[in-house]
């Protein structure tokens, strides 16, 4: 197995370089901090993953979680990290001082986050989920639930959940039937089921805290009815003692990968005890929920992003060490008495592992660039420019959960065929980062979803103003690289596929202005991978701008060479990735319609 | 988990009317088959599988094969489909009479193999190799081996294998190493390691006979120094009685997918004692093997079509079960207050299960077309029509290896994907079948592998020739299609992409014809997934005109919906998958050179 997992050098670069922290940490929210200090916390979180998470990733995989007399049992790493990580500060990291947080930018988190996740993507999970739901009871809950449950889950003592999907609803919220009957205690009785509950239950928590959807008796159908609870697994009394609170675990779901972050089916209220504590105001649950829900997307690119980054590592290394075949002649031919080359010398090979690379870097700076506009959404004074990273934020997210999900995939699939029939083997990793990372089109709104969130919401919101935005920041960055001969040629490329993309908007929202919205959205994931193939053709010359920049002054940070190799594999990206869009195009404005229910039974 | 793995109607179509297996069993090896008794022989298979395959492919995987004591052990249905597919004729069915087989036609073999593929992937696979080594030794073996092996092999008793890669060669065949010391009681000593061994070894086994690539002492180095021997686990003396030959079983490699179907590495000749006799003659070993390698790569093909197939079912059924969501209304809104819909009746959904109908129906098209040509190739008597199809099937084979398996996997994920959070767990069969498939893009010889056989060789084979003639078929297609109405469109489309074909391959020999072959050859694998995509095209749209015949004509063997939904699909193929041509096409023919390795380091 490979003994590296990230290229630390290429996350600091696009942390402080290319999207330059230390103008985020100027804000005052960030006073304390400055670039010496997260450097350090960033290298211990390095350090923590090479000792805690990375040694473990197989065995997590080889020992699933399991359910067992109405228990889930998990690998010990879990109590590790959960403790530890509550120690250094992993869980509080982002909170406000106010309620024991570090008050660290977004950025940072994401960036040791990413470490974690690149370590042993089983782990991180645990706390990230035990993060957003304490955070839902810091924004929307009363001084009480906060004083009760906030210091337990930001030490790791106590998990936290986000129990959204119910088995007859799926994604499809609207649909959700746990119920909630208000009792005279100031409480409500919880009764339902909710599946799909990651890090959902475990050996070592205390105690697990639900933040459960759910419809108070007599609400409105839909949406628009459903209210957030805080459900303990044990709810405390006064004296901090912990009563079994009638949730029952009834299964763990057995799955393909991330077979070590348990995800279990819960049951609520079967003996009709199930307490459960209003947060904030009734019918808001899921306004709540969905505020919360940029974050819970960034980490789950963040967690593709870092499984993409690590595969290219572990089949970078094989690729650097293993000889086999030779190089072509210029007859063609191969001379046999010629010895061996490494494979990373065959055309082939490079291509593929120029894909993860261009995939794992290009995501990584995509999760770093949205962690940026929230912070700066979060932490500007000015309203219109608060309001403009918050636009920009809202338009990206779509792409930012689901591009290093899907072209994660992709890469990581690449990464496995660079080790040929040990790619498939059990001995490597290669073939665990492909099942673990198959779940991240999923997680949290599959790319379907998204790919209607990003066409038919986040380009229409606010007659397009968040489109104009993106389509400045990128013609900003074109105007930039036009200034280098090298790289003027790219950005005139993008320019192109900028306009091809204005071209196809304006023939899809044509169906929306004539009320045909089925038709509108019908092909909303092939425009999800034009769009987001785009934007990411921006991320990669930004970089390659911030690069050359760099090449031409005199303190340079890092060797030529990994300067020059992001200016490559931008190329690499030009050439081989953004064609793409070509293809996408014809099918987005093709007018045939071949995917829309109609009378004639196309599936025999 | 689905009930249903094929659609035998469909394989049945293509078959008999698409592919027109009539005209092949005219053929006088065939004199003794119609077409009564080839469909009596295909539902005996189908009906074989429905009781032995299909209920055993969970626990297959669930209970992988393992090793143990120098033995590996497998799942005891192994031994069942050995000694009835003996019976049955599963094994000899393309043998010839004399060596005791049933002269089927290849077409037929095909069709019936896809039924147990789809049907249970982890098994085919030791009747393949059982074939595929029995029929090396009736080829190109005397009669002397003839008569001690190949009954028993085709009657199931004894396994057979391929034992071409070694631990230090993986793919590259010139640096075989493995021994052959001639002695003079007509054997070899063979001394050596394979490894990855396909159904290498099992318990179930009187014997394995295994067809070992090996160097006589002294022989040329590189591909001209190998020949082909067989080694038998055990060698039988002149009453038929089994002494150990010195053949160990090593280990069995744990794999991600196709775990019931094991993969061995074997020892020979750890204590001197490994006896193996000359197939033919020496150092024609190479060559031998790859006049079965098409025969192998149709199988590999065949396998992920029929996987991909299987997969295909199970998420339409899923899809036609599974209530979830609601339609749009003109204003984009849902209406909670209307019930549910099918997940089918969604957009996106359809347009994954349409990608993999498309997928899984034109891979069997074209499996069965490959096989067509085979059996043209082996059965006509004119020498120029021989001939023909001879270099038809050549030029096809490393698209007919290649398109289901990386196509095909792409199709399967969607297929999980049509599932959500379901499809990524255990509970359903979706995601086994996206493991199992990974594995087909590195059997007989990598994706890589291929593209550049495709590219270097066949094109460029008797001063492009077979590009000719396979370019004249496409042109009747298109020319037949444009005759009607409804397919007029799609057949110019057809001839554009033809034509773009011919401006890429022109662009890609210039730089053969100056001596730059690394460069010709760099991005063979995209130009695979560039001219398959073309390929593929034609396939369907070779469908589509047998369908819209038969629509118009009065005699109908099936339904109006299931013509029309042929028509329907090669439709969404050329909206939804031939557009990326046009991107593949931009690739190949820029000049821009990022992949071949130079002085630059470009992996930091």
């Amino acid at each position: 197995m490979a003994n590296e997992y990230i290229d630390i050098e290429t996350l600091k670069y696009l942390l402080y370089d290319v999207h330059e922290l230390e103008d985020v940490v100027r804000q005052d929210r960030f006073k304390d901090h400055d670039k010496e200090s997260l450097n350090m916390f960033i290298d211990s979180v390095k350090e923590f993953s090479d000792r805690e998470l990375f040694p473990y990733i197989k065995e997590m995989d080889e020992h699933p979680a399991y359910y067992e007399d109405g228990k889930v049992i998990v690998h010990k790493q879990v109590d590790v990290i959960m403790k530890k990580s509550g120690e250094m500060g992993l869980i509080s990291g982002t909170f406000d001082y106010d309620a024991g947080g570090l008050q660290l930018p977004m950025m940072v988190y994401t960036a040791s986050a990413f470490i974690q996740d690149a370590a042993n993507n089983h782990l991180p999970g645990y706390l990230g989920l035990t993060i957003g739901s304490a955070e839902l009871i810091v924004h929307f809950g009363n001084a009480n639930l906060n004083e009760i449950y906030v210091p337990k889950m930001l030490s790791g003592a106590w998990g936290g959940t986000m129990c959204l999907t119910e088995p007859q609803a799926g994604s499809s919220l609207s649909d959700v039937v746990t119920k909630a009957i208000p009792s005279d205690k100031g409480h409500y009785k919880i009764s339902g089921q909710k599946i799909f509950i990651s890090g959902g239950d475990h050996q070592y928590a205390e105690n697990m805290v639900h933040l459960v959807l759910a419809r108070i008796e007599g609400a409105p159908q839909g949406t628009k009815g459903i209210s957030l609870f805080v459900v303990p697994k044990k709810r405390p009394d006064k004296n901090g003692d912990l009563t079994p609170n009638d949730v029952t675990t009834v299964a763990d779901f057995q799955k393909m990968g991330q077979r070590g972050y348990c995800t279990t089916h819960l049951g609520f209220g079967d003996k009709d005890d199930c307490h459960g504590w209003l947060v904030g105001e009734a019918h808001q649950g899921l306004k709540y929920m969905f505020m919360m829900m940029n974050a819970a997307r960034i980490a789950v690119g963040r967690g593709a992003a870092a499984i993409t980054m690590a595969a290219y590592q572990a089949s970078l290394q094989y690729a650097k060490e293993r000889p086999q075949g030779r190089k072509l002649a210029s007859d063609g031919k191969k001379n046999p008495e010629q010895g061996q080359t490494l494979i990373i010398n065959h055309p082939d090979v490079r291509r593929m592992l120029l894909l993860q690379k261009a995939v794992a870097e290009g995501s990584l700076s995509l999760v770093l660039l949205a962690s940026k506009y929230f912070d700066l959404k979060e932490t500007l004074q000015d309203k219109d420019e608060k309001e403009k990273y918050g636009l920009l934020l809202e338009l990206i997210i779509p792409m930012v959960k689901t591009y290093p999900s899907e072209m994660g995939a992709q890469a990581v699939s690449n990464g496995v065929q660079v080790l040929g029939g040990y790619g498939f083997c059990s001995d490597f990793i290669l073939q665990q980062y492909h099942r673990d990372i198959r779940i991240f089109s999923i997680y949290e709104g599959t790319t379907g979803i998204q790919s209607q969130d990003l066409l038919g919401r986040k380009l229409l919101m606010e007659n397009g103003k968040a489109l104009k935005l993106l389509t400045n920041e990128i013609m900003q960055t074109i105007e930039q690289a036009s200034k280098y001969d090298e790289l003027k040629k790219y950005a005139a490329k993008l320019g192109d596929k900028l306009q091809l993309a204005q071209k196809v908007i304006g023939f899809l929202i044509g169906f929306a202005q004539k009320g045909d919205y089925e038709r509108f959205l019908s092909d909303a994931t092939p425009f999800m991978e034009f769009f987001s193939n785009i934007t990411m053709g921006w991320v990669w010359l930004d970089i390659a701008c911030h690069s050359k920049n760099a090449l031409i002054t005199a303190q340079k940070k890092y060797t030529e060479e990994f300067y020059e190799s992001k200016i490559h594999t931008m190329k690499f990206y030009f050439k081989y990735e953004l064609p793409k869009t070509n293809g996408l195009a014809d099918i987005l404005m093709n007018e045939e319609i071949l995917t829309i229910a109609g009378e004639q039974e196309v599936f025999n």
